[in-house]
């Protein structure tokens, strides 16, 4: 069985390019209420999932002991562009621990952000690691392993329990053993779980509605939540989704975008929760998907819509400026 | 009905991304020899004809009179990379046509080689025309246009005679009628004909057996697929696929990338043509698609086959120089 085409590329009246996946949404008492393909053979959430692994950094205490601003926690559940706002916020925040740039055990990338990798192009200095979208994750996973007295060198290794408590506390939202599920690297050097998608979005909806969580987890879930609503150029940054839908719906939608095709989102008014995979790993395919779901969800207002416009048919334009086609939402949504 | 999966992303041991397609391989008389999902459905080839689209130039006898280099044909042919080696040589040949960098009408786009793009922005220089990658083919329109004593400007227009002509040359070698196929407008901004796999399979058939075809033809494919053998490096570049293969193989194994994962090859050995899409538009699937294709037709030689090594099984390494998987070819194929 293949999953359902999610999104087609047109150019012209063709269909040049058809983008396959599966959609999980599931609300209180981690019930599916929706679903579209498959949604429980185990996939990789990549950074979607930033958000829960972040509950650590809270319910240690140590976010409390450091003094963390919301704009640092929205940073510790981030895929950031490492536009110098980003960047500088890690390091300040990476001295107040009392470590360095050199702390962070995520591999350097270029800049998400092309203006700035441009940037660095032009004085001729290469991306380091502060620059990995991911810095701000392992920022707040050293910030715990520090507040713990725990040996900082190594957090990223599986055994480590900067690594072994976001296991726990994911598995607890997902209602999952992470430990016996399929795993392997990320992009940055943790680990990563492959998780059914009904799982994945039975977590985002506890995170929607903590009401059914023990009230220091419910704390925490709504700590994270609000650091992120009020942050939302922290979590992403310029010309990003994630950042431009929660700039337009402030506490009622927070998403959040993974590699290879992968979306989050928990719907706070709805107590609902969405996760979704593009079968190829396709990026903007994964874009036109979320948006495709929010709409049939009614996660939406018509004036967030309107201004969303492009986003949701997303226009493609050629070298000479002429838009030869969209990608827009496959029949399903129709 | 889906296409096969051609390709899968393995990240440890699980697959991350799947990337189906379809694959047509011709044979002599336009018989279909093997075909992998649906080869009838037209789909866009893009750049993946190029070599066809030159025959008029070779045919009007605008390349004897310009007396073109096989260097300059096979940039006729090209995706190339930018690199300066491209960018002067089409410069040139525009100067002996008497035209100029702004006669070409395809749009600018950064070059495809990376650290040429990256001269570019440390020289606070724009790309022009003259880096899109299709420049040598429009060079090539253009080079025809100026024979014939045709208007140059506006060559890139459905009703030029500049793209009237490779209609019926492609049409003609495929088996088809363009004008009744779909269409719409390429990257670079002259028309792109969507064409069922085992039409384009034909066409690459007729390339490398041309002895159905006239003499007059036959001679105009053998100086195209001539020119490209001899130039690997002009029709893409450094670190690309197509050249790394023809290097290899010389006049044996002609083959073409074309945007959104399409791949053309000539077999001239064994009169084969190839033509394969992959459905969600992923090149890098492409390329392992297609030399699973080449694998499967012993169309490479094993001490070829050790060179291109990891190209078969592409491994995917991680910020910090980990290798986390590898995208590889499906099942289909063991």
């Amino acid at each position: 069985m293949s999953n359902p085409i999610l999104v087609n590329t047109l150019r012209g009246n063709v269909i040049e390019n058809r983008h396959r996946g599966a959609v999980a949404v599931c609300g209180p008492g981690a019930r599916v209420l929706h679903s579209w393909g498959d949604a429980e053979t185990p996939v990789y959430p990549r950074s979607a999932v930033k958000p829960l692994q972040a509950l650590p950094l809270v319910e240690s205490g140590a976010a409390d002991h450091f003094e963390l601003s919301n704009a640092e926690l929205a940073l510790a559940c981030s895929s950031h562009n490492a536009e110098p706002e980003h960047t500088e916020a890690v390091h300040r925040w990476l001295r107040r621990i009392e470590l360095d740039d050199d702390s962070l055990e995520c591999g350097p990338h270029a800049p998400l952000h092309g203006k700035t990798a441009e940037t660095l192009i032009v004085n001729h200095r290469q991306p380091g690691r502060i620059h990995n979208n991911c810095s701000g994750k392992h920022t707040g996973m050293l910030t715990t392993a520090r507040f713990l007295g725990e040996e900082t060198r190594g957090y990223i290794k599986r055994e480590h329990p900067a690594q072994q408590r976001w296991f726990d506390a994911l598995g607890d939202m997902a209602g999952v053993d992470m430990r016996q599920l399929p795993w392997s690297y990320d992009g940055c050097g943790i680990p990563v779980i492959a998780m059914p998608l009904r799982s994945i979005a039975t977590a985002f909806a506890r995170l929607a509605a903590p009401d059914e969580l023990t009230a220091g987890r419910a704390g925490a879930v709504d700590r994270i939540a609000t650091a992120i609503a009020e942050n939302p150029f922290m979590v992403a940054g310029s010309g990003r989704l994630c950042t431009e839908i929660m700039e337009l719906t402030g506490r009622r939608v927070l998403v959040k975008t993974g590699a290879d095709g992968v979306y989050t989102a928990a719907l706070r008014d709805k107590g609902l929760g969405i996760a979704l995979k593009i079968d190829d790993g396709t990026g903007e395919a994964a874009q036109v998907a979320l948006l495709a779901v929010l709409r049939h969800l009614d996660a939406l207002h018509p004036d967030e819509l309107e201004t969303l416009g492009e986003r949701c048919r997303m226009p493609i334009t050629n070298t000479r400026g002429v838009v030869t086609g969209q990608r827009e939402p496959g029949e399903l949504w129709s």
